[in-house]
């Protein structure tokens, strides 16, 4: 792991990495993206970023996505648009969404394994922006490679990736220990053992990782 | 109206009031009553309460209280307490949660109405006080009487008013309204037309006040 500067200077000990739980149909996990890794590097943290699916963990909770619900989806697009705003974030809402993100997580999983995290959170990046900004559609298998050879990936090895029980075992795990350890939405976090559930947590987060706990629960 | 010292200063015409939902039972709403009528006023703006039955726009939407989920409610429990302590405020889970709130919100609706606004607002706060950082179940007319007494109201007439059709037509009139303004949760604001949902909407809400729409949609 990376030592930071402040940790170092301090003299305190490393303290553990941030879990950073996503899915890439998620607008406000593509919005948290965007911010968490240079709020984790102002307090000496670093970012473990895990791709799950965000349907078995509301399944798992019994939950519904927010745009299932008739009433609801009107302002969760709304909300989605303005929230992207207020975070200073481009935003175009896909005229495909929600979309089924099990290929992009595999393949996430598979270059994180195979050529490590940064390579991994790269194509996260990447991708969540592809989504959200560009409306590239990332359950189209077409679109998928289109966007990795622009990212300088091997697609073919990519989509071998993708359809090898391999990589599916691998994100069907990463899912159980997500639902197992509470997760169930994305955004989430998980912070010293403390959960945050949702791109408007950031100023908690914030407020956490400068000066710990604030809640005597 | 109140007209506000900046809409005078600025010569600006005067803005519309802040539309406030609110439901006695819900911890969000306990918060976000702390700070709404600070953050009005800072930008000159008034605020009109409006308690509703979170049950009904539940219903309306298809939703289910965040606690009605095995998984989510130990991260509910969690982030109340958290959510309050952030905005500095005490806070202590009521044992007796949720609880039904049309006695009160009929209280609110009759003192808003024979009494005028600022009554009715007076006893909202205390009201949501008392449950959420003294467990005084405003459910239980035995306490909700209590509490009207100690605030100096008249409790047999209070009573009285919470049995009374007209107060039961009236809440239900201010439900129903809600319902088709498309408010789906509690607390949910209303702001020149835009709709936020969530005590964790106040930085989106304070950027609005202070320079307007952020958002193309």
């Amino acid at each position: 792991m990376h030592e930071s500067p402040f940790a170092a200077r301090s003299g305190s000990p490393a303290r553990p990495p941030i879990q950073f739980y996503f899915d890439f149909s998620s607008p406000y996990a593509y919005i948290a993206s965007e911010w968490i890794d240079a709020v984790a590097a102002r307090h000496g943290r670093t970012v473990q970023w895990q791709a799950i699916l965000l349907g078995v963990t509301f399944q798992a909770a019994e939950l519904k996505p927010p745009v299932a619900h008739p009433i609801k989806r009107d302002y969760a697009l709304r909300d989605f648009e303005r929230s992207a705003h207020f975070a200073g974030l481009p935003y175009r809402q896909p005229e495909t969404f929600p979309i089924p993100t099990q290929n992009a997580a595999r393949v996430f999983w598979w270059l994180h394994d195979t050529q490590g995290a940064s390579q991994a959170v790269g194509f996260a990046r990447a991708g969540l922006r592809a989504y959200f900004t560009r409306g590239v559609v990332l359950s189209d298998p077409a679109q998928l490679r289109a966007l990795l050879a622009e990212l300088g990936l091997d697609a073919d090895a990519a989509e071998q990736a993708w359809q090898d029980q391999t990589w599916k075992q691998r994100l069907r795990g990463v899912n159980e220990a997500a639902v197992a350890a509470g997760v169930f939405g994305a955004p989430f976090f998980m912070i010293d053992g403390e959960p945050f559930w949702g791109n408007d947590r950031q100023p908690q987060i914030e407020r956490w990782l400068a000066r710990g706990p604030f809640t005597r629960l």
